[in-house]
Parts: structure tokens; sequence; C-alpha cells
């Protein structure tokens, strides 16, 4: 059987008819009541065939949502494969097994704190690996291998100690500074981070909203879960957004998504440079297994090959080749500001200053990447002072990213040179756990930090920061204060002394 | 209805007529047996409307005692909100909620250690955790944002080692010393702590009485609970007392205090410049808001606001601007010797000896303020060298606050160039736990650690401790023992290793 | 009686015979169905003769089956010892007790992870922790001492940092290399580790068989418990193999070796140089004394000289005067590339170079014999900038062993100047619980961690991998991150604060 | 009454009699079946009249035993406060509290481990830990203040690694060394630890007996529980011993100590002198005072008082006096070499030579003095440097004692520079847990340990090691492992993130 293309007809498909498609060699779903002929399409989804078939002949919507954006199947699916409207009444609801951990999630969302409760970031995060589903929050927090870039990023801030001089003026402070041009109140920005609605079924422009109502900007990611338009419709006024940018190796796709951002009126260009294959993160592995592999008992090497499966299929979308003569394409085919993002060292910083590019933002991608790639504000140490001793300082915006947790992290990077800070996790916590007011008073929260802040170390505007405030040397020092190895330590069996001599 | 401001009528109100004032719109509240009328104070209130509100129409002394020195209603507020005395038989008594971690409290108390088995300062600390008020202990023990400052200021101490000298006479041992031309028994003095009624009800006259026992400098505070003529009072012959001073941005009311401290005795007037802004201490805030907000269930980012508004309520009684060009003044209006207290660098101890003070506090407020600031005795070792270096030594008194613990923290403070150390924390403690017993023990064995360690480190009088007798290698390295991150490893989601599968 | 060495006779021994022998004065034995006398082997035991004696007129198969090759008896008792086929059937079955950790250990397995749970190398020692036997593993886990060096050999890479570099092709990554002449497909080989029955059966022909299925090479170790021979006749091929030698008192016998393994296609002699005698690992000690010594009340010291003997006994196997003079020896009895395995410092290998030897492993034998040796990755980091700086570098191959865990770890050895790494107890974990396909599994994650590690690192193949790629300041330091000391630890008594009285 | 102080009469006391004596103005003790007044004597007593008068008018014997010599009595008390024998028939028996801590004490020596089951010293210490009656184990295992230089003596050594050489003959080891002419076995010795029948009840001459079976060297301790005379009567053929000397402020009585001394044959006088006073040990006082002062409840500073009081018994004896001038004294009554025990920094080991003394102990009495003076090992690495700058090694003999734990650590020393090391605490635990086998078995076991640890190093004999071996890279640097503040952590109270609400 095989049904034309035609997505007006009148007849609408059976759930019984669905159905009947529910194996590898014929595989329909259903999606927001239609259905869709996913047979040949099983082996370059990018997240493995193994998941589609759980829902093959079934609605898979609910688990759809949440991790594609609504022109998915637009894009990626050919017209034919469209099969159109399917009659809901008639498929068959299936009784949904009784999860007892999700019923304990329903009891702690029963018990959250209310928003109040919340003094800084980190109280975002604990609600929220409360109450979010366990897959979402193993998606979210989750990073390289032993996460220890992940921790180090945060824990690099520690090593960095203030010299506050006293006896200034600091009745006033403001806070506003200027990133690629634009003003904004306060000089962080919200960074780019995937599959938002794993968090809040509004997804993305809830972030976009509480970005207006602080006047920060927000960085729309490739791997949102709104698409592109919705999240530029979501924007106020003059409100500003960028483009982060996972390069396609089909270039003129590529080229397709900058123009449309440029016409949307994005005011930045974020090139991924850090991300030439997506890094495999263990924990999100973990719980994917238990949703997808828990009853496959087979030992035969299976999942090593889905695992390359997986790689290879996001190959064929991020191109691994990137290279530095690509940049010049990218400055001809656009006038917004190019930065890259995902620089880790300072020979790279000078290479992207004769690249001509506008900015870069130091950054090992929130620990998801490479482990042990070393944390931004390090890089930033190391990158400023040469770029000051060769008079370059002015050439390009330095961004840093990863770890920023309170507004003590930001005026570090401020008197290191930064000329902003992105922040993203704890913003996707503060809305997984309340929504946009949770992204209200996370913002505030910051705010109210860093007002207080500056007054204590006697600096009333952005431009009064700088090296002379802090005392490095503990980061340079490469020593102290490395994140514990969770797996080894787990495996380590330790010695024991003698054990007591059993009783005669 | 409206009631004159004759203070000595005759007529007292009933608790009947208070009780009707009990709204925003009209407020009165009942303090030691007088009626006030609040309602317009409500938005000046420092500590926010709402935990006035909670006592509207209502008896508020037994909340308000402790926070509020003596003269507190006459200070600030109009005589004519002044309403006259309440008939108190006419006041409902409320029947108490019982406070199960009261309770728990009062059986702890039972059972606290007797007096002689506290050994050091560190067992006062335990001792009064157990017994105070869970909100008493919080505004005691908080320290800002992360607490790492707080706790720096005693794992500092932890860096610098011994290297004692043998073989040299130290049979009599002398402690005494001077600070800023008084003669003490031994080099700390009693620093100023706020609120001293929170730990017990007779404050810190507690500490006057001790500090006159072992003869060493007690140093006044702004925000005491007992009024500062109650704490001059209670001082006995020439014992000496210093005045913390949080400068008034209405320089009348200043100049007020410092002369009227000077006539009642006062030997030095210590400015203290690490506040511009009261910082924010999570702890304190959490316990707080258990007792004015669980209620409130809206989260429409009123807390938020409420949080600013303390901020500038309190702007409006300590300057922000305070600055350099504001010292000439001071000295201008006192003999007493000036002292600038939280200085945080050698730059502004050099400015401070140019603008012509007597001394410096090198002081991080007892971690209250800015994270990540530096303890006193890192600041010490970076300043002693550089002032020698510049012949400058004598020029200024130094002294230094904050973890001090032991008396060898006292001995290693000495030993780097201080003239004396201040000491808070430990000795509430000592007096919330155990009254002047506690602090006279406190003090008592301070001085039998001195003896002993000046003994072993081969000093028998304090002009002999120099340089050479501690190792400050790991203090200038910026490494180790960071204290811990404890929100971030709370929420730290560890990897863990495969689960078990479930039994077939 | 004394029964004649004719194998060949036909009348079987019966087990009421055999059991006759049941003391030191007589000692017979059965293993595999036939009956030894090794009354007068007693004493040259290497693991003494108490366990020997254990089985004195039994049937002692099981336990001698997993840590003898099975050319033992041939080799080290004399053929008139060798009594002949013992009638199976008239051996006395003794009733096992029943031990309760047995048990558990079987309810342990019903419940272990499949396979797919398995994400790094960490996991599959998580696993066989839980499922074996508790003696294998404490032989498999145990280090010297207080197993700090074992320790500090993984977290030495955890003071190693990466400098990334952005923006080179990586699409096709190639992780083969050369050693000692032979293409491999990714910088690792399975090093020597002995008694591989503890954890399988079939032994180390296991690990052949996963070495040549990601053709990789195998060393084979002098205490494997298969033969020699039978572990090259697993390899299929041009499957390539090396030997691991330790060397004998008797050069007669050690010729042999080295002369029947160059024979058989050994690609290279790996002399163990760091084991003149074999370390202590007291967990392994303890575990065997729980075997062993639990019934023995008396306390007169024969454990000591138990512990001499066994060192004496493994003197006499082992060469500890095998000293730089022997080595042209060495290079004269074969034409295979000489490596020296074992060192240590930059010094030994300047002076292996001088000596003509092909390569070097450095090494500490995975923190089994002397506790506090460095780590090999460290002294690969004092090595090789000297080298290079003696225009040595390519004089020798240096290989690195001890620690590795990820592949990350191998790309910092290769940047650091590694020809390789070796692996040894990961592969024996991922054996004892899953076999080859965890061995297959363990090997084929490393090549995919390797694969993405090397793309985000930004090289292409390994002969990119430079010392400019890592941040090695953590390394030369040698302060942080010691492992903690778990005995001492343990047995300190921490101080406590004081004590609740006694109600009264 | 007044007895006469004829102590061959024949009337016997009654215990009736003995029983009127027990206040403070007439108190009479029994000590092995005599009576003595010590009424003028409870004021003299170093431990305070309090623990004396817990006895008045009963038998003492018990309590006393363990910590005072047999000669005691003879030595301190007046012949006329000897009033004769009593019948101990008529000396009432006290029942015995039941003490449940003692109860489960006994519980836990019956299933203590075997001899055997101690695989180092630290296993000898767990057991003692477990086995000890409290107030002992508090009194061994207690240190300064916080511990933290208990602690680090062992810690120190732990930032020292190997630099291991291969391929020299270590067939033959040999770990024999002298010490100030001493032929010895194993380059340590047994040094001066005081009370030692607080473990075993036959005390010191346990150990030297040990210390013969090994043929090292015994230090006999000032404050030991045997007598001078026991311990040396002790000793078997040409066994050495040392004196350790406490220096008292009646130098007749120092010099009497030392003649006699040289006249018994002891071949090193080690002069103390590192403690002017004695230290203040919190974990033995907090146990202390759980025996005699727990039904005191008054809170009136008694207890303060009383360790002044303390303070100044102990005075009375060790000369807090003492100094450089001092020697020239020594050096002139006796012919033994003079060692100064306690010398901490480079200074003083120049000043040691100049003196002509012949050579001292770098230690820091065990972390029993002052704390933060930094591990002995520490002051080594920084003593030998630059006496070898100065041509001066060979002028004195260089000791450490603290913190040695395993042979590597005293290999470590032997590296260094050392002429050997004290061991103290070690022994002590092996010989409250086991006796005299105790000690032969941890003396054994340091010799097994270092004979295998000589191989691994490469060397064969005690001549050979040097500074080449060590990195001391961590040792130098003074950052990490600073031993965990265990006070400061309990008493601390960490942040916690927001609470649950309540339910509606």
């Amino acid at each position: 059987m095989n049904r034309s293309n035609n997505n007006s007809q009148a007849t609408k498909l059976t759930g019984e008819e669905v159905a009947k498609h529910s194996s590898r060699e014929s595989c329909w779903v259903i999606l927001h009541g239609k259905a869709y002929d996913v047979t040949d399409f099983l082996d370059d989804h990018p997240g493995g065939p193994k998941i589609i078939l759980k829902y093959a002949g079934k609605d898979a919507t609910e688990e759809y949502e949440p991790i594609h954006p609504p022109d998915t199947v637009d894009k990626f699916l050919d017209k034919s494969k469209h099969l159109g409207e399917v009659d809901m009444g008639t498929v068959k609801q299936e009784a949904k097994e009784e999860d007892p951990d999700e019923a304990e999630r329903q009891e702690r969302i029963k018990t959250m704190p209310i928003l109040e409760q919340c003094f800084n970031l980190m109280d975002f995060e604990a609600v929220a690996k409360r109450v979010m589903k366990k897959s979402a929050w193993a998606y979210y927090s989750s990073g390289a291998d032993d996460e220890i870039t992940m921790r180090e990023n945060h824990s690099a801030y520690h090593k960095i100690w203030f010299r506050p001089r006293i006896l200034h003026n600091v009745e006033k402070v403001d806070l506003s500074t200027t990133m690629l041009g634009t003003k904004v109140d306060i000089p962080f920005y919200v960074t780019a981070t995937a599959l938002g609605k794993l968090g809040n079924p509004e997804g993305e422009v809830i972030l976009t909203r509480g970005a207006k109502k602080h006047n920060v900007i927000q960085m729309i990611p490739t791997l949102a879960s709104c698409s592109f338009d919705e999240i530029v419709d979501a924007k106020e006024g003059d409100q500003v957004q960028w483009l982060q940018l996972y390069v396609n190796k089909d270039r003129a796709i590529t080229k397709r998504i900058i123009e449309h951002a440029e016409k949307r009126g994005c005011k930045g260009l974020f090139i991924t440079v850090d991300a030439p294959q997506l890094g495999r993160r263990e924990k999100d592995m973990r719980s994917k297994f238990s949703d997808v592999g828990s009853s496959i008992q087979n030992t035969g090497g299976d999942n090593v090959d889905r695992s390359q499966g997986a790689a290879r299929a996001i190959s064929s979308f991020i191109d691994p080749a990137l290279q530095w003569s690509d940049i010049p394409w990218f400055l001809s085919v656009t006038k917004m500001p190019i930065i890259l993002k995902g620089v880790q060292r300072v020979e790279d910083v000078l290479l992207a200053i004769s690249a001509g590019v506008h900015g870069v933002v130091l950054s090992n991608h929130g620990g998801r990447q490479l482990d042990f790639a070393r944390s931004g504000i390090e890089v930033l140490a190391e990158v400023m002072p040469e770029l000051r001793r060769l008079g370059l300082q002015d050439k390009i915006e330095i961004y840093v990213d990863g770890g920023v947790r309170r507004a003590t992290d930001i005026i570090k990077a401020m008197c290191l040179g930064a000329k902003g800070v992105g922040i993203g996790r704890p913003f996707l916590y503060a809305m997984s756990a309340y929504g946009l007011p949770g992204v209200d008073r996370a913002m505030q929260l910051l705010k109210d930090e860093m007002e207080m802040n500056m007054r204590l170390i006697g600096c009333s505007s952005i431009d009064q920061l700088g090296p002379e405030f802090v005392d490095t040397r503990g980061l340079s020092m490469h020593t102290a204060a490395v994140p514990s190895d969770t797996l080894g330590l787990n495996v380590y069996d330790p010695l024991a002394g003698p054990k007591e001599k059993a009783k005669l």
C-alpha cells in the first residue's frame, strides 16, 4: 500500500491502518494528528532508529514534541512521506504504565519551594533537579566524560580573589555596558542552549521574554525546541537577538540560515567552533538507555554500533571539516558581526583577529564537549595579557561563558577584560522550575548581587573594573581544587585494616 | 481617630483600641507598654514593612527588644506618633503556637555541656549553635554569598607554619602590648559586632565587663542592641573603649555621634569603610523568610522588590558616597585617633598613611560583605613587606581581624607585623552560651594558650616576635584549602555507574 | 611406600590411598585426576607450604587451576613425583561449606548490568568488583603499601589539561600508528598482567582474541594462567604479540624462553626491571589470610617468617642481581627489539639509550611495587624535554603505562611524546565481568572516545599531536590531589567538641 | 593524731584509720599496701589535687600504678609522711561502678584481630584504639591544639615521591648503619615516650626487649612508668640505650641523673629543647575531665585556675629558662655525646654546631607541643642543603622523628640526609595491643618493608641513598594536603538551599 502525498485529501486515516505499519520494513508514526512514513528515514535519524521504532504504528507526539522544533518534519521528511490526517478517535489509547519515578516527582512538585525561597542561581538548579523529568534533567545537567571540565568551569572562579578598593563614591552604580554595539543593562547575555521544551512546554520564547524584561541579549540556538521564527517573533520593540550557528556541510543551507537571521534582525552571528562532533555525555546516555534499551538482553555490541551511528548521523549535519579558510566566506555572506564561539587558547584568538572576525567566546561548550578543556575564565587570564602586550586588546571583543553563577563571577570576568559573559543552564533551570517568573527572578537576583558587589569592590561603573582588582595567582597555578573524580572514587576499593576475628 | 502627642496624659489606651489599627493603612504597635503609630514609618523600616505588619495592633515587644537599642523609638519616630501608655491588662494574650524547633532547643539546653568542658574558642561556637535561637544563630553565623571568605578567614591561618627557636629563656612570658597608646594585657581587642541581645538579654555590656576583667579594649558597635551610653556606663575605672562608626549621610548626625563618643572617653574612632551597603547573607535571609514569608504563596516577584527596598532603606542610613576626600573632615572634628576599618589592599594602606589617619584594620567584615575578599592575615602579609621597603612601617598601626580562634593565630599576626587582632564572633558565642563566665573563660583560654605558645616559639615578649618565626609560603600561594563550595556541591548530581538490571 | 614414576601404569590410585598422605611428612595432592607427591616441594612453593597443606591428601584442582599454567607441574616437579592417575570415583567428595559471601556474589551476578550499560572503562571495574570472587578481585585490584601510587597513576592524568585548537579539518580521523614497526589501529597495547584465569576460566587467550579484533598488540605475561604456547596458538593471521619477561637467575632458562618466543614470532621483548622482588600488596595479603590463616590462633610471629619465605622463594626465580652489564647479553641472544619495562627517571632513559635497547616503558608496575613511585605520565613529562634538548628523541621508543582509563589519557600521553600506552587492569575487568564481548566493547569504547576527542582537540592524526596541546603546569607542581591516605584516615581519631552532660 | 615515721613498726594500720583522713585538711592514701600522708603534697601534685582527693582515705594503687615509676614516693615524699603498712584485709572493698564503656571494651578485646592480621604499623594503631582504655588511648594519641602538626607529620612524607633507579644488583640488601658510633641493624631507634604502663602493665621494658631482638637503640624517657634502673636492668649483652632528658631547674638533680645514666652505660644524652612547658592536648584534657570533673556543676572558672596550676607545677620541674649558654655545662659534666632533641629550623642547627653538641633531632615532639610547627622531615629538607652549602654536613649527626609509619618514610629521611629516624607511638600501640610479640612483629614488618623497598629503589645499602632518589618539590611548596581542621569543620554550619514548603 502506498498513499498519495495529497495532504488535502478529505478521507482521514484510521488508527488501525497506521498500526499495521509498525516494523522496520514499514514504519509509520502519528505526530500532532498526522501520519508520516518514516521507514526510509530510520537510519538517518540523529537519535538512532530504535527510539522511533518504539512508536512505530503509534502516536509519538508526546515524546516528539519537546525535542523537535515545529518545522522539523517539513524540513527533513519529503512531502511524499506526509500521509495526511488521522482520525484520532480511532487511535487506540495505550494504558500508560505506572512509573514510580514519575509518581515521586509529582509528589516533589507538590512541595516544591515557592519562588521567593530562591536566593541565588544555585537554588533554581536545586529545585529543578527535584521537579524536572529525569531525562530532561539528565540532558541539561550532563557534561563530557567525567564532567571534570563542567565542574571546573565554576570552580575556576573560586581560584580568583578580590582586591577591593575603599572610599570611592559608590552611591549610584551603573551596570550597563555595550556588546557588539548594543547597550545592555548588565554585562551578561543568555547564551544558546538546546531543547528548551524539555524544561518548559513553551520553550525558548520564555527566555526571550525574560531577556527583554531585563534588557539583555538572547542568543538563539540552532538546536532550539521552538523554531527560529517563533523565537524572533517573541521579541519586543528594539530587543536584540544573536544567532548561534552549527555550520552545515551544505553551505547553501548555512547561507539560507544566515541570510534569514540577518533579515529577521539578528545582530550577531556566533559560529560554534568547538563541536565538530557532539560530545559523549554519559549521564545523558545512561538516562536514554533506561528509556530505549532496558528490554534488550543481547550483549552483541549492538550499542556500540548505535553510538557510532549517532556520531555519523550528526556528522552529516555539522561539518567537521570547517576550517580557518572558510571564514572569509562567512564574512562575505553577512553584514552581521561574526564571533567564533568555543575558542580555547590564545593562539587561536590571534588567528581570529587575523581572520577579521569581530569577537570570540572563550568557551568549552559548558563542559559538554572535551573533558579537561580549561575553563573560559582561565583562558581569558591567559589571553588578555598577551593581547595587551601586542597592543591588540581593542581589535576584538572577548566573551566568556561557562560556570557563571554569581555576580562576583561576572565581575571577575569583567576585571580580567571580558566584554560580557554568557549564562545558559541557570536560566534553563529557573525556567524549568518556575517558568518566566523564575527567569525574571534569576536575572533580578544577579542584578541585586552585582549592584551590591560593585559597591563592595569600590566601583560604580563597568569601565572602572580592571585586573588590579583581582588576585589570580591561584588560577595560573594549576593544582588545587581539581574536582574529584567521581567514577574513579566510586570504584576504588579502599584499603581496610584488620577485621575482627570471629567469636569462638 | 487621631490622638494627641501628650505623653503625660492619664488615660491609658486599651488593647482593643490598639487592635483596630492592624492594617497597612493604620498600623499601631505596642512596645514596652506604650503604643506607637508606625503607619508612615512602614516603608522606611530597614527590615521592611512586613515584619512590622505581622504585629500590627499587637504587642511587639518580645520581637523588637533584642534588635533595637532602647533609644530607637525616640530617635527615629516623631514624638507625634508616640501614643502613650497602654493598659496591658486589656491586651489580649495570644496563645503561642507550639514550635517544635523551640521545644527541641529547650531540650538541648537541659543537656548543654558545663562551662569547664569548653577547652577552646570553637567549643563555645559548638555549644552556641545548639542552644541559641535559630534566627539568632543565623544572624551571627552567616556570611556573604557562598561564605567562602568567611571560612577562608580562619583557613588562611592554617597556611602559615611556625619556625620556632629553641633555648631562649621563656620562664616569664609577658603578653602585654600597647594599642593606640593604651597598655593591654594581651594583643587582642573585642571588635564590634551587632545585635548582642540576640545572644544574651543583657547584650554588649557583658562584653564590656569581660574586657575589663582581662584588661583588653572593647570596640563599641554602631548597631549594638544596648545604647551607646549603656555600654559606656558599664565600663569601670580607666577601662578603654573605642567606637566603631557607620558614617551617616547626614554629617551633622555623624558629628554628634563622634563628639559624644569623645566626650564619653572613647580613645579611638574606627570608621567602617568596607560596607557602603550591607551584605547579602543568605543563611540569614532564609532564616528570616521562614519567619516572615512562609504563608505567602504568590510568586509575583514581591520578594525581589523587598530586598531592593531594604537595600535602599539602608543606603539612606550608611553613606555609600563616603570617599577619601571626606577624611580631612573627620580629622578636623575629633582628637581621637582615626582608624579605617576594612582596608583590603596595600595601595589603600599607603593612601591611608597619606591621608594622615592613625591606623587601619585589615578586615573583610568577618566575611559578611564581599565574598572572595581575601583574609586580613593574607593582606597583612602583602602589606608589611611593602611598608618596610618604603620605610613606612612605623607611620601607622596595623590591625587585623577575622578568623582568629587560637592564640597561635594571634602570634602569627603579631609575627607578621600587626599591632593587635580583633576578635568578634567567638566572644558573642561564649556570651550566648554562658554569659559573662563564658566570655571570661574564653579570654582566659586565649591567655593560657598564648603563654604556652609564646614559650614554645621561644619568645618571652611581644616585641621579640617577627617574620623570621613564620613560614608563609603556603599563604602567598593561592591555591590550596579553598573552602568547599557547599551550595555547588549540594546541587551537583554526581555521575553514577551502571545500575543493576531488574530481576527477570 | 614409594610408587614408581611410571605414568603409564594401568592401575589407578584410589582416593583412600592418596588421603593417607595428608601431612607435612608425606604430602600428596590430586590435580586434574592425577596424584603428585609434593612433600619435598613444600618449602619451595612460592605461595608458601600452608596453602598446599590445606589440600594434602585431597583434590586441589579447583584452587590450583586458575593460578598455575598447565605446564607448571611438568616444569617444576620432577617426574619421579608424578604418581599417576587416580580413580576419581573413589575420591571422597567434600561437602562444601556454605559461604555466605559466595551466595551474595551469586545474587549480584543475577542482577549484573547488561554489557550495553557500560559506557566507559570504569564501568567494567565497577561491575567486576561486584561479580568477581573476592580473592580474585583482591589480587587484580591491589597495589603496594598505601596504594597511593596506584591511585596517583590515574590522578596524574587529571593534572593535565587541554589546549585544543579550532577550525582544522577533522572530518576523517586516523587513529593508527606504529609500535616497534608494527602498524596498529589505535595507540594502545594490552600490557602483561598475571593470572588471567582468576577472572575468566579461559584466561589470557580472550585478550588475544580481543586484541586481534581491534588490531592492537598483546604483551604476553610471564606469569600468565595460560601457557605461553596456548596464548601464541590463539593468535590469528599476522597478529603481533610481545613477550614480557621476568629474568630468571638461571640465564639458560631465560635464554630458552627468549629463543622460544622469538621462534614463535614474538616481535618485542619487554624485560621487567622494576620488580627485583615482588611487591607487598596488603589488600591481597588480607584476602589470602582469610583463606589460609583464619583458624590459626597462635601469635608466634609465624606469619612474619612466611612472608620472608615467600620473598626468598621468589628471589630464587626472579633475579634481583640483574644489572646494566647484563644488557649486552640480551642483545646478543635475540633479534627481537628489547624494551626495558619499569623505567622511572630520565637518567635511566639516557642509560637505556647508551645500552642500545630499542625502547623503554615508563611504568611503576601499576602501583604494585614501590609506593610513592611517580606516575609514568609524570616521568614522561620529565623525560621528553630532556631528550629533545639532547637531540635524542628519535633514538628510542618511549611507552607509558598505568592509570589509563580514558581516550583523553591516551591523547595526553601521545601529546607528551609517547609512542603508545599500555592498558592492563581495565581489560582484565572487562574480561572478568563479560568475557570477550566485554573486552571487545571496552576497546571499542576507547576508539569511540578517541575519535571524538581527537576531533575536539583539533587533530585528525596521531602525528599532529604535540606538547602545545596540553597544559602540564599542574603536573610539574607536586602538590595537589595527592590521593588520600586511607589507612591513616581510618585510624585517626578526630578531635571532638564538648559532649552533652548527662541528664540529672 | 601524728604517727611516727618508723616504717619498721609491727602494728599495721587499719583501713578504718586511714579512711578518717579523707579531706583536704588531712589526706592519706594507700599505695601498694602502705599508707602515705599527702596532705601537704596536694598542691604540688603536677596533676592537680583533685585527682588525689578522689582517693583520699582509700586505696589508690590501681590508678596510681601506671602513671608513676616505682621510686616516685621515695623521691618526692618526705620519709616522715610514710605511715607504714596497712592491714589490707581491713580496707573496705568498694563496689566498682559498672562502666558501660569498659564493658564494651572487654567485648572488643574478645574479638580483637590476631597478631598475624597486622600487616603494617597503622594496623597496630587501629587495634590499640579499639582495645586500650579510653584514657590511655587519649594520652598516647593526643596532640597540641587542632592536632594539625600531629597529622602533618605523617602527611609530609606523602609529599615526597621516589625517583628509583633500575638495574643495580640488589640481591643482598644491607640495612645496617651506625648512630653515634653504635652499629644498628636498621636505621630507626625507639624514641622516648612517656607512661608506658598505660598501655601494658610491664611498661617500657617491653620496648627494651623488642629493641634487643632487632638490634636497635632504645631512648629511655624521663617520664617513663618504669624507673630508669628497671629499664637499664632489662637490657641484655652489649645492647645500647640512650637517655632522654627534661632539664630540671635544680641542676644538681640534673647532674645526678646524667652521671647515673653515664655510669649505667647510656651512650647518648638527648636533651629535650622543645618543651619548656608541656603542651595542651585537648583530647587528653577532655578524657581526663570525664574522670575528674564530671560531677562538678559550678561554672566559676575553677578549671581555668587548675590548668594554670598544672602549668606552674610543671614549670617547677622542667626548666623554662634553659638556654644556649647552658650547653657548655652539659658538655662539662658528661662524656656521653649530647644531642638536642626538638630543633625546628636551620638557624638552630647552625647554633648547635657552634655549641659543639654532637647531634640534633629535628622534631616537633610528635605534634604534642606547638601546633603548626613544621614536620621534622620538612625541616630536614631545609637543613641539609644549607649544611652542604656551608660544608658542615659532617660536623653533626641529624636525626628526625615524627610521623614515621612506613619503611618508605625511613628511606625518604635517609635520602634527605638523616642518620636515623625515631619511632615512638607505633611501638607503644603494638605493645598496648599485643605486648612484646606486637613490638617484635612491628619491627619485623619495618625490616621486611625496608628490604623490599631498598630493592625497589635500586639500592643495596644505606650509604647509597641520597637526594637524587627523591622528588621533594611538593614538600617545599607549602600548600596542599593541609590536614583538615576537624573542630572548625564540625562547628561550621553549611549553607543549605531552599527547603520544601509545608503541604497545604
